[in-house]
């Protein structure tokens, strides 16, 4: 009758965190008839908060609250990084459940320097960086790369937010100090790297095996996220290459779980490893339609030691565009009616309150052209208000 | 910017039940970023209990109970048959909160009686059917249209729990007595049509218009669905008069929700409506992956005012096949390694406890060929301990 699986009812996986990704997987945990769990820093509930009686709340370094949470769940993930791996590694010790990904794999990731580190030792290719202090750091780290370059806090940014382009000495001098490097946090210099486009990749590996995503390509628009292309319209030798350097990363870093590998495609046909996420990413959220397992699907299989599902692709092309707030307001999407009678599928997160750029949902299109597909996700957002 | 719709974060949709039908309503309304609530006449745990901090309990009659749950909801629909449209309609006159099916739709199918009535009158074909309240009537029954015939309770029956298969007086006598028509439920004799196969079709309407899914097989075992096939394996007028007779049967009994419509197809060619459900039905739980809209998304788009999806096959074939408790113990799948490997989709529903023939689960495969799917979903399920 082969292993015994942790397919049973009473099985709780907690999420540290209640946002839409982990709320994404709570919504296939619930498919495997999974219970879910959340513990949340933020006053206002938040999307996971309405789908589960278990609901915990406290800052992400109170360790008693945390070892409470942590007592009513089987096993326990993340969906961001606004946390510690002693602190994970304490919470595995004063309870003895699993969080995945590990607190080694989250610590070699947990700071930008650590991660750029970690992966440039596995060979695998990052923009030059370099860790500053002040004035003199900037000048040589101008003068070896070239200005401008990216200042970037090593712990705690995302979609933009957390880094500073810099042109001169005192833009690098102001940079510093506004992302509290004179605070004492830890602030790297990254040199800007011409890239003709970004692509990611996601990766689920456990016991079991590994399985790879298709690469595909992340549209920015402001450092925000707007849509995501898939398979990146590249040369498929980069597809696979962007492939290989995503599970080799995966390996570097021991993961368990679901991950997202970002990379910079620069004119030459250079892939640098840009960023890297331990849990579903934005890049991934296509692969809900698009995939015969989606990365939410894969990462509740990965932390729950179950057999990960097949990463293959349901149709030739997919595109998936955000939806992102265009009001202050009572979260509310207007403007929809053609589109629930289209067959892109449409996603609303369930946060209770709008403002303009915040990540309230996202529509998938599958079909055999990703430029077509855009376009008519892009038509469809534009006329949506929310 | 079009017509305002309910796609609000703070949204509710109450359920009358918890069960498996109402979890999977509530994972696609969870795709909207809709909340759920609950109510349940069960003292355990049911799935959408551990999907929602909005939990209810209390009996089905208990009007005071219901109204609280009520209150508490922008909308209500239901998983199951076991209300009465006067309760319903009192809830709905107390609160101003509105039930879908309305009560009049549901008192139109409340009973079996009042189901083949109404079907009849609007020219749909029916097996002979007749009230009886005693040896007179089961002796003219029988020789009107031939023994056996089936006795069954008029309301509550699910699966043949309440259907008795009687070949003489002896029997009819018997069987009346243990579907408690001595206790004044109403009993109904209804002929034994010798049909071929079994097909069902579901039917979402709304304000915004009506969808019909494709026609399909349902295979029973033992009087319990074990495995659907779609589209069902017949001719394609068969299929299309199917569909007709199911959007007839919506419109005569002004169905707002998600209905599904069963069907005799006997040696002739000739279809007669079996039985009816105003709610998903597990004839269509395949249409979550082989359906641009599932009958689920459907469900919860009729309820809510919301224009109905695609009812259109992303594949050629489909095949759901059931996964049935195999021991009394609490629930927990063994055997499924295998098949997490493969591009089938597995559904567990989260019910604590498993017993033999409890339908603890389903299996949904996509191809070409219904045979070819069913058999090997068929080797699969065999191959499961739940």
């Amino acid at each position: 009758m082969g292993k015994t699986l942790n397919l049973r009812a009473d099985y709780v996986i907690g999420f540290l965190g209640a946002g839409q990704l982990a709320k994404m997987s709570a919504q296939e945990a619930f498919r495997y008839g999974w219970r879910v769990a959340s513990y949340s820093d933020r006053p206002a509930a938040e999307p996971l908060q309405w789908m589960s009686p278990l609901s915990y709340s406290g800052a992400f370094d109170d360790i008693d609250a945390l070892v409470a949470f942590a007592e009513s769940c089987n096993v326990i993930t993340l969906e961001n990084e606004f946390l510690s791996s002693d602190v994970l590694r304490e919470m595995v010790e004063r309870t003895g459940v699993p969080i995945y990904p590990s607190p080694d794999s989250f610590e070699a990731v947990e700071s930008k320097w650590k991660e750029k580190s970690t992966f440039q030792e596995a060979g695998i290719p990052v923009a030059p960086f370099q860790i500053v202090t002040g004035e003199k750091d900037f000048e040589v780290f101008g003068e070896s790369y070239g200005w401008p370059f990216v200042l970037k806090s090593s712990k705690g940014g995302y979609d933009g937010y957390g880094n500073r382009v810099v042109s001169s000495i005192a833009e690098a001098k102001d940079g510093f100090v506004s992302l509290g490097g004179d605070a004492g946090h830890e602030i790297l210099a990254e040199a800007m790297i011409p890239f003709v486009k970004e692509l990611a990749v996601q990766v689920a590996r456990n016991e079991f095996g590994m399985v790879v995503y298709p690469c595909c390509e992340t549209i920015q628009t402001g450092q925000i996220c707007t849509a995501v292309l898939s398979p990146a319209p590249v040369d498929p030798d980069i597809q696979t290459k962007a492939q290989e350097l995503a599970m080799a990363a995966m390996e570097a870093i021991d993961g368990i779980g679901l991950f997202a590998f970002e990379f910079f495609l620069t004119q030459s046909g250079e892939l640098l490893m840009n960023e890297s996420a331990p849990r579903p990413h934005n890049s991934g959220h296509y692969t809900i339609e698009a995939c015969v397992s989606s990365q939410f699907d894969n990462h509740v299989r990965a932390v729950t030691s179950t057999p990960l599902g097949s990463t293959q692709m349901r149709a030739p092309a997919a595109v998936m565009v955000n939806i992102l707030g265009t009001d202050a307001r009572p979260a509310q999407l207007d403007g929809a009616l053609d589109l629930l009678d289209s067959d892109a599928k449409l996603h609303l997160y369930g946060k209770a309150q709008s403002k303009p750029g915040r990540k309230m949902g996202h529509l998938t299109l599958l079909g055999d052209d990703v430029h077509e597909l855009y376009a008519q996700g892009k038509a469809w957002v534009d006329g949506l208000r929310v």
